[in-house]
């Protein structure tokens, strides 16, 4: 990570959540002039506060054209990207001239996708800027964010979980899994983390002494951050206190904690920790032996 | 897998599925005598047409004792386990006596608590046979099984999925992925191979251009073959075909097919690939580089 200047002027290209408005926010108090191009069916429609244009997720040209038109030579591309019903993402003559651009985006897992955005962004012109460049409170500290802390059971866990998730690095698959008491749990792949987390649930039935295991969350390495960086919030607290895990582990620094006054809240209202993993962890995990 | 030579008389611990008969019919065939000790509320009721007893789960010492009672020196112990409900596993008095044992056995992953069980009948005096062994026949064969073989792109999609397995080995989770046109869309950990199946048909909505996708399944490096072969059948055809897959690639010789004549004639019927991979894929198999 970098650290570039901040530019004077910065557009937004909003997909769905809380995070664009939070970049919009950084931006404004950091002195920084915006504007917003909104995705159609993905922003929050709050976003509409900010100086912006709505496009849909086919108009290339115009969301293009937007931004060269509010003279933003930097961007940052951010929300989470809701599945969009292909029938209504109301192409435009941009998306025909960069069909093969874009064609091509659809092959290769996430990781190569959104690696293929940013190129196709600089391509155009643009400078990429990742939304924790604008918005650094949005990083996950490292060390607890609320009033409870990881005990031994569970370091055991997250240290195990890093060495998994280490172990599937080179794989472009999800970035998250859950170890409870030195059992895998789950491992996430393409059905995102809340889906994995869903299923942690029913797996307990044969342990549910108290609250137990953790969510462990951490980029791949070499994934593009800028535009790809793994988030948790209020949602994932919710639905990994629902299905009696005892706390989520994000690494610091390079995972996004969306909306964390709630998510902390959450977590402390359920005795529940929600953790950023020192740098120096991730460094020394290991494999387990056989 | 060295060859030892078969029992004359051999002790069968039959747990759920088709798998007990399979090993019984194929031991009486070549002339071994066989006593069941068949796990009530687990084995098929069918298994009381050879010579047998009921057992519960929690009747240790019933059990033990009614294999010594036949004289049996070799026991197989086959068949899938179903969750037991925990206050009908009716305890008896060899239950209360290798308690210790038993409860050591609720600690650590799968694996561990298999290969516990293999070490508490070699401590009992007891030689601990593969159902393998005795039914060879029930191992999958190198190559395909139907009518129908993995192309071009099915290859390359269990040439990824031998890698990541082969990444996963250190962890003891599940030894299972699927795999679609270079996308991992999903890992097995704790909650099983068909439940992992389920979900990948939700997650092919934007990629339904026919079949695709290909599970993949071996055992993990120092698996307990003898109690724990990985295990296919037609209810794991069923399932893929439904989710949208194109076929099933698994270890030959270290994976069992149960009824695996019906599970051809699945896979047949619904033009799917049902093949065994040769050891030596697992051998060639790496990580992607990044």
């Amino acid at each position: 990570m970098t650290a570039r200047p901040l530019p004077s002027r910065l557009g937004v290209v909003a997909a769905a959540g809380s995070i664009p408005l939070a970049v919009c926010e950084a931006a404004l108090t950091q002195g920084i002039e915006i504007f917003v191009v909104a995705l159609k069916g993905q922003a929050d429609p709050e976003i509409a506060r900010f100086p912006h244009r709505w496009v849909r997720l086919g108009e290339v040209g115009g969301l293009l054209g937007a931004l060269r038109g509010a003279k933003c030579n930097d961007v940052v591309i951010v929300g989470a990207l809701k599945r969009p019903d292909l029938w209504r993402i109301g192409v435009d003559l941009g998306f025909v001239r960069h069909l093969p651009t874009i064609l091509s985006l659809t092959r290769g897992g996430d990781d190569t996708i959104l690696k293929r955005v940013v190129r196709f962004f600089e391509g155009q012109g643009f400078n990429v800027r990742g939304a924790h460049e604008i918005a650094p409170s949005l990083l996950a500290p490292a060390g607890p964010c609320g009033t409870h802390s990881p005990n031994a059971e569970h370091e055991q866990d997250i240290a195990c979980g890093l060495a998994l998730l280490k172990a599937l690095g080179t794989f472009d698959v999800g970035q998250a899994v859950v170890v409870a008491r030195g059992h895998v749990l789950a491992i996430e792949a393409a059905e995102g983390t809340d889906e994995m987390l869903k299923r942690c649930g029913a797996l307990r039935q044969w342990g549910k002494r108290g609250r137990a295991g953790v969510l462990i969350k951490a980029p791949k390495p070499g994934q593009e951050l800028r535009v790809d960086m793994p988030v948790v919030g209020p949602r994932t607290v919710e639905i990994a206190v629902e299905s009696g895990l005892a706390g989520i582990a994000v690494m610091s620094g390079e995972v996004m904690i969306a909306d964390q006054a709630e998510a902390v809240r959450l977590a402390d209202r359920n005795e529940f920790f929600l953790t950023g993993i020192d740098r120096a962890a991730w460094a020394a995990a290991g494999p387990p032996s056989l």
